[in-house]
């Protein structure tokens, strides 16, 4: 069994909701932060409640590698100790870290991110140097079940200056290239809910290629960004699913910072707000969207 | 002045090579391994040794952080350490790790790598996502210097997945759309010596096309793996110089395990070869490159 079957039946049981831990310190609130021996750990701390307190309304979690790289060699000590925090509860964890180095580096790379201090469930993973940079990632498919995300169409401004790019002579752009290729890797290891072990990246801010995409890459489970601040919406999102599975949606920085949307609306003083306010806010704003998403299935 | 210029200068001083410290530990003598308080601490006697041996017959050097991950936390520590050691010698060190993100986490990586802990003179990027996930890397270039080199064409046997694919309507290859953004962008961030701060990944295994890249990226620096163990020689290399400098040409296994291959011609017996013994025969194997590449330029 794979990664990508435990997380068709996450999907199945607790939403498609992938809460994204892009936690930075600036995001934790100013007493809690205060009240902390470092910035890394008061980003630990908000992290734990937070995880607590979504762990039911949310399929997995995505760490962002880059907010705790900020922080140093005590940044990346947190970043392990979420993923082991995640994992020892039982749940997914994606590591989003977006490697993607020739064949001897990707087996290190591999090692490193799915085995030791660093150990994730799943991967990002960047196509551009080829499949011999993705391929040597499937050593640790076969035995521990682990699973990627390959970056195959994203949701910044920036994808349409090479993704988009079309390529001759059939008028495919290189991101179908990408796809056509992920297609075919999945096939070969195939999960047992039709899904491959390695799945995609697909962005939902581009309404009009949804569809297409899904139909297409039918064996291809997604890791959706672009929810929320960055334009998608549940209807947007739910284009990208397969019978009401076949992909997770991520947010990060609507439920991270949901307490001070909250404070906002409500004109509150955010001075005294604690990490357990913070993580309420955060359940009801990933129970929010998962309920946004499931009604715009039906 | 940019980092790119000091680079430019130390190439005329010291010729082409750059020291790739892909360090694993298995590379490092048995004996020093077994002496040594961690595997890690291991690799960082090793790379000091090796630092100080080829220091005058070096442009730069360069870390690939998938050796040190593979490690966990305590092999990041001995990367930071490694990366200190370099600059505090004086030396440039281009840390190999291929990130490419949107904007916002572009910005965190910049400062993890440019700035703190891992703090290194020149980054290597991916271009997939696009010039957003390029361009927040610059706010580091204008003040401290920083410089980056980005994928346009690798040299691994991959490199025809993606990079290589026909773009229409003028039959380029995507790594040319690579290529010219990144020229636009080097045209307007130029240092002393006609280079731009961000420079370009380009290997020397395709002879055929090594020409005309020179010839119409003229102002892109190049990092030039591909050389040694991936079948590139100086002959190969020297094609992606523009009067003889613009480019550092990458080795790592050829100098990191130089020490075994002359033990191997010698028929000596590895068991008690030092730190020592392999920093000397990597500082021969270095000069031999860099002066395998003088010659090739007349």
């Amino acid at each position: 069994m794979y990664n990508i079957d435990r997380l068709f039946e996450a999907v199945g049981a607790k939403g498609h909701v992938c809460v994204g831990l892009d936690t930075a310190a600036e995001y934790v609130p100013a007493a809690e932060r205060k009240r902390a021996a470092s910035d890394a750990e008061a980003v630990f701390a908000f992290n734990k409640a937070l995880v607590d307190s979504t762990f039911d309304a949310c399929a997995c979690y995505k760490v962002q590698i880059a907010y705790y790289e900020e922080m140093g060699l005590e940044g990346l000590s947190v970043y392990a100790k979420t993923l082991r925090y995640i994992r020892e509860k039982g749940g997914l964890v994606i590591a989003d870290i977006k490697r993607g180095d020739i064949a001897d580096t990707a087996l290190r790379y591999a090692k490193a991110h799915f085995a030791g201090d660093f150990e994730s469930d799943f991967v990002t993973l960047s196509p551009y140097m080829g499949m011999d940079s993705i391929e040597p990632w499937l050593a640790y498919a076969g035995n521990n079940g682990k699973g990627a995300f390959v970056l195959m169409r994203t949701s910044n401004k920036g994808m349409r200056d090479f993704e988009y790019l079309e390529i001759s002579p059939d008028k495919k752009r290189v991101y179908h290239a990408v796809g056509d290729k992920l297609a075919k890797l999945a096939d070969a290891h195939k999960g047992i809910h039709g899904y491959g072990a390695f799945g995609a990246v697909v962005g939902c801010t581009e309404r009009d290629e949804a569809a297409e995409i899904r139909k297409n890459y039918s064996n291809l489970f997604f890791l959706i960004p672009g929810y929320g601040a960055q334009g998608g919406a549940a209807d947007d999102a739910v284009l990208l699913l397969r019978e009401g599975n076949g992909g997770v949606v991520n947010a990060s920085r609507s439920i991270l910072k949901a307490w001070e949307t909250e404070l906002k609306k409500s004109g509150g003083d955010g001075s005294a707000a604690t990490n357990l306010f913070a993580a309420e806010a955060a359940r009801r704003a990933a129970i929010e969207m998962r309920d946004a998403i499931r009604a715009a299935i039906k």
